[in-house]
């Protein structure tokens, strides 16, 4: 089994949703998407914390496998918060409030340990702190990025060059509209293609999501849940899963590619089952395989009976 | 190869998007769907139309086998005109002007050559109409029905009692949540059940479509299209195919659905390639098992590696 790095937040989120609300949630993409690929694979994380994270949640963490040596507490630090709330369909939430803190600051080293890593997550940060871990990789074998509006605005030119240097893109469809400024989606995908990775994850949250790359397209649609009950976190666990499983697996090719986006589907329809990653640490390697096959079986399709 | 009835608008469009523009192109949900399952299927039409009306759209039909006894043209009348103009991502229409004329006052009298069709497709039409339908008819093998905002704000009592009398409906997800008041999906999705449909056909545009029976989820992609010009009887066309391959199979099992659903699919990827009807009067059968077999391609997915 290969490993893996992740890299981003490590926050402390209030969330209120349609079904309730929560005070200082452990959060953050970095926490999500390692909770996700630790399920899988044995995980590296880098990230930054104030003196008020809680330890327990780095010792739930720390339980699962995952190297936090990567982990700096920065001493009379505050962390990361997030203050968001849900509308009723759940598509969309509205920050009420973020506060850097000791985020602001964020100078990633990656250590010794972690630096043979062969896939790596660059979770949404500034782009010039993801060229800056890749800078200090021995050369993973597959590395995937997120990014956000806001980056693809203020440190375009930046983005550009991690695109460049990653093999997959995970972004939405209004990131991939904003970034390549194509209102059709499969158009968009082309030009991200062109931009140097070999696949984008096209994260369409209820609506599923999509492998793009060169050769065509492979989409699944979410699992089904009559309730989702906090959404917070469903990208960077999809991510997490995604890439915690093309470690456990060790390949990289098409098949590959379009299991990974399976798994990650499984894991981010966990995710949002409960506030915080509170179902993501329940879920076991058998809720996964169960949630892949019915998947499997939401897109099966008899050949045509037509004539060619 | 059973026979299939049609209800509903034959209209006149006036329809701008991002790519020009069409006045009076031939239009309506009742011309879109039997146009499209007309390629696999011996179609009754019945609509009415006014004296505007081109002979040219009904010689076309003719011309592809469809019975135009029940369409009434109603001397001195003025066909149903829509005027509408897509935004850029052409996921919406904004209405301009809607005149219904000679629809205001259609009383839909099947032929008697028709009422022994033993498929349905009741388009979006006054619910009281589609119950008048259905009252003519000897007792189809499967009833599929279109519905809109309007009729479920409008005439909530008259639909229910549509849903009660088909087999499928065929809603867009705000229309299912309006229906339901319901904003998850998949609970939406089993109210709707719990109302009579045995299967649910939820169009999500751009997402593609999904069929929701009480024994589980199917879903699939949109067929990818790089250029989409004119959105307007995409979902029409999706409802034509899909009740034309039913018709061409003559079975109505899971599997049957699900295959409809893909032709459904492939159909409206031809429509809005074009302004109008011009790309679906020019598909052809070879087509459309060619884009079927690229959507079962585009969610053909491995088994899951992972141990039970």
């Amino acid at each position: 089994m290969s490993e893996v790095l992740i890299v981003g937040s490590l926050a402390l989120d209030s969330v209120t949703t349609p079904f309730g609300r929560r005070e200082d949630a452990w959060g953050g993409a970095g926490l999500y998407a390692t909770a996700a690929a630790s399920l899988l694979a044995s995980v590296h994380l880098v990230g930054v914390i104030g003196e008020d994270f809680p330890q327990g949640a780095l010792d739930a963490l720390a339980e699962r496998g995952v190297n936090l040596e990567g982990v700096e507490r920065v001493a009379g630090g505050k962390s990361f918060r997030w203050t968001g709330e849900y509308n009723c369909a759940m598509d969309t939430a509205a920050t009420l409030d973020t506060q850097l803190n000791v985020f602001a600051d964020f100078d990633p080293q990656v250590p010794e340990s972690a630096r043979e890593a062969e896939f790596v997550f660059l979770a949404n940060i500034t782009p010039s702190l993801q060229l800056q871990v890749l800078d200090q990789m021995a050369g993973p074998k597959l590395v995937l990025c997120d990014t956000m509006n806001f980056w693809i605005e203020s440190a375009r030119e930046d983005l550009l060059s991690v695109l460049h240097r990653v093999d997959g893109a995970a972004l939405n469809d209004s990131e991939i509209r904003q970034l390549t400024g194509t209102p059709n989606l499969c158009q968009a995908a082309d030009h991200l293609l062109e931009m140097g990775p070999r696949f984008v994850l096209l994260k369409k949250g209820e609506y599923g999501a999509s492998l793009i790359t060169r050769e065509g397209h492979f989409a699944l649609p979410c699992y089904p849940l009559p309730n989702v009950f906090d959404p917070t976190g469903a990208g960077d666990s999809f991510a997490g899963g995604f890439i915690g499983f093309l470690a456990w697996l060790g390949q990289t090719d098409d098949d590959a590619l379009r299991q990974a986006l399976a798994i990650g589907t499984a894991t981010a329809s966990a995710c949002v089952e409960d506030f915080s990653w509170d179902a993501l640490l329940k879920l076991t390697d058998e809720d996964l395989y169960a949630r892949y096959e019915e998947l499997r079986e939401m897109v099966r399709l008899e050949p045509c009976p037509l004539g060619r």
